[in-house]
């Protein structure tokens, strides 16, 4: 839960209407599967899309590519930017299913509707370890009642998402033959991954983009210092920025400008290229343009700029967002860097920091060994090579969450596919005829791949048969 | 949750004295791993025990044996029952790690000392999932405690233990690197097995020792009703079962005598052969003895007979027992059977009684299929014939739930090892001298396989080296 951490959910979003293909249904869903006590018995709808017009029916024991929901609700983008879910549903006859993750979207338990003045009495069922069960139980229903038991199962997921994927896969086998972990970055928990790898990676795309780029943005913390220390210094910051609002600190401009950054390398994915923007903004400055100059020409030409001015928002944790909660009780990504590592300003992972922010938030602490306590991380390459098979860890090097992500191949069917030029999750959005041929590939080897897994699944079956 | 099933926890147990090098220990236990509640994070002292003094230590890599905790405190005879333990710790250089579970002996959480008097508000993060994560905690934290975190943990359990061995090296591979599931009927659950399998194999063990024995005592229930009708019935037969106290009806002796035969059936194990003694009493009545008298003689032959009088337990649900309130949460295992399918009386299973049950005892309603849909079960072969490795599931056919068990090979490193003489938990025994050789192959076998995997996880971590 970092200031100036891009997240999914920080994106804004509108409903959109759905081809009618996609139905929308309610699952009376468990609210506590792992105790006993009376309100673990309480249910709340769930809410779930399917969309079954490709699907070859049980008979033909066609597969079901089961969206793992993450952090945002289904009726935002999360259907309309996952659409290589509709291109393996027309490969393969399969049924798709979007379940939308516990807290998000419509799923919201205990009557409330939105995140703010809830506490921990209500939301403290909303945790990764429910959502997957959720996910098991609302699957093994559907596929009782559609008579597909014989029905393999393939857990898709990105980001969040994609963790989720993954984790099904390994805790629910017996469920999901297979999982496309895309952009899921389940190695960034604890220690095994340096904290400055997220900011590592942002800054080596601009580098790669433009040295020049890297070199202004590198400079220009310490330039917004300077002139913030000046007499009307955070008016003439303002200016420069031509922010909406006039500037209160610098540390607002500094952590928006981070927040800018660490988006555009995280979504810097064909065809809209958001660092080349900011740094073409840069580089192509008139000449004699100041730094400063330069990362406003910059901002004014990236994905956030454009507008009439610049609307320098806060980036900071807080209660509306149900992804906070779950940064503040389990998902706890310790991402920092210090002094001179990065392009970025120094901003090192606190957890003391982070503890009382989440006090402060939702009255929860973190449980910051949760994750790798629940699901393991370290040594995963001995741990899953002699154990689990059929998850495919797709990555594009781009994007900065891939350093916490599985990059080798951990065995013959827990494999590595990323790119080089992709960024966060690019795998999973709809193909398209301009894609690039990079793009193509990594879809075409994923398609292979879940291919084989569902010809082996097809041949034991009609074995058995 | 049958009246007429044995569990471990219905055995009398006394406390008994460990030697010195069995260290008593708490662990300040996490109330629950899965919700952010304000009282999940409440804590209790988790009684764990420690033997090292076989333990090669940290620096070599060598093994720990973490006793999975089952449905009995530590401090009954779990310890001294699981003498294999030792022999294992003896071989390898092993330390041994026995985690008392949840809600059992002295890990009672909230304040409470015993079941009787608590409701769902207080046993309500009594699950077998939270027990698992209470292992993964504990154990991640003693080895980092021991500096041993590269030592290799191998989870051991009979019984429900088993089960939870088994289950915690699926959902915790990154915590136990192979697992020894003994007498584990984890496929007793849903329509995986057949309802009657548990007094099948019973009725087996009997009519294997003698078909006399067998067919005396198909024909007894019968004769019981029969005599009861009569007029002074029930002083009949309390006299002819030497009762210590009158019997108050027919159901109350029958259920008795099935209790004594299952009980018998299921530790049918060298070198006591339980079975036998019941049979060789019915075989040598003295001539002309009717049935009911050498079902009486067979009786006071057994285990529980050879005293001043028979105490005829009432052997049914009560909430005194932990492990009812598992059977009413989520080990609801459907043990039936029904008329002339066995030597035993019918006994059908029935949910909406069991349900019934369970809302009396302890105001829960049982969720029956939440065990396949959390751990699995069904096409177990198929589902992890491609996943998972490193688990043996050891039975004695004799064990009646042996008819649960896992008795098939599923891919090379999850493997059956049986004994057709063998009953109930035995491999874990305190190996003798006077072990028979199918007793002793069986747990040489266990031991080749685990120094296997010792082994290869070793000749792995030289690699890394």
């Amino acid at each position: 839960m970092r200031q100036d951490v891009v997240e999914r959910s920080m994106v804004t979003k509108t409903d959109i209407d759905l081809p009618p293909e996609f139905v929308t249904y309610y699952y009376n869903q468990t609210l506590d599967h792992f105790n006993y006590k009376y309100e673990s018995y309480l249910t709340f709808q769930q809410q779930y899309v399917v969309n079954s017009k490709y699907w070859g029916g049980a008979n033909s024991s066609s597969p079901i590519f089961v969206y793992t929901g993450d952090e945002a609700g289904l009726y935002g983008d999360v259907i309309s930017t996952s659409g290589f879910m509709i291109d393996l549903a027309s490969r393969f006859q399969g049924l798709i299913l979007y379940i939308e993750h516990r807290y998000y979207g419509d799923s919201m338990p205990l009557g409330y509707k939105q995140i703010e003045g809830q506490n921990d009495s209500t939301l403290g069922f909303f945790s990764s370890s429910q959502a997957l069960a959720d996910y098991a139980q609302l699957i093994i229903d559907l596929k009782r009642n559609l008579s597909a038991t014989n029905c393999p199962v393939i857990a898709i997921g990105g980001s969040y998402g994609g963790m989720l994927a993954s984790w099904f896969r390994l805790k629910y086998p017996h469920i999901a033959i297979g999982a496309l972990a895309s952009s899921a970055p389940i190695l960034y928990f604890d220690d095994i991954t340096p904290q400055n790898g997220y900011y590592v990676t942002a800054t080596k795309d601009f580098r790669e983009t433009s040295e020049n780029c890297y070199n202004t943005i590198r400079q220009s913390w310490f330039e917004i210092d300077k002139v913030a220390l000046q007499q009307n210094g955070l008016m003439e910051l303002s200016n420069i920025f031509n922010s909406c609002m006039p500037l209160y600190s610098s540390e607002e401009l500094k952590n928006y400008l981070s927040f800018v950054y660490l988006f555009s390398a995280q979504y810097d994915n064909p065809p809209y290229n958001l660092v080349s923007h900011i740094c073409n903004g840069i580089d192509e400055a008139p000449e004699g343009t100041d730094i400063l100059g330069k990362v406003a020409i910059g901002l004014n030409a990236s994905f956030f700029g454009g507008r009439s001015c610049n609307n320098v928002i806060e980036v900071k944790p807080n209660n509306r967002s149900a992804w906070y909660w779950q940064t503040c009780t389990e998902m706890v990504m310790p991402i920092g860097c210090g002094e001179n590592e990065t392009m970025f300003q120094a901003s090192p992972f606190d957890i003391e920091n982070y503890t009382r922010t989440c006090q402060d938030l939702f009255g929860v602490s973190p449980r910051p060994h949760w994750i790798t306590t629940e699901f393991g991380g370290h040594d995963i390459k001995s741990v899953l090579g002699n154990f689990a098979s059929n998850i495919i860890f797709s990555n594009g090097l781009r994007d900065p969450y891939s350093a916490g992500g599985v990059l080798q191949n951990i065995s013959d069917s827990i494999v590595a596919v990323f790119t080089k030029e992709g960024a966060h999750g690019l795998d999973l959005s709809t193909p398209s005829e301009s894609d690039p041929d990079w793009l193509v590939a990594q879809r075409d080897k994923e398609v292979s791949i879940i291919g084989d897994w569902l010809g082996d699944y097809n041949a034991k079956l009609g074995g058995k048969k």
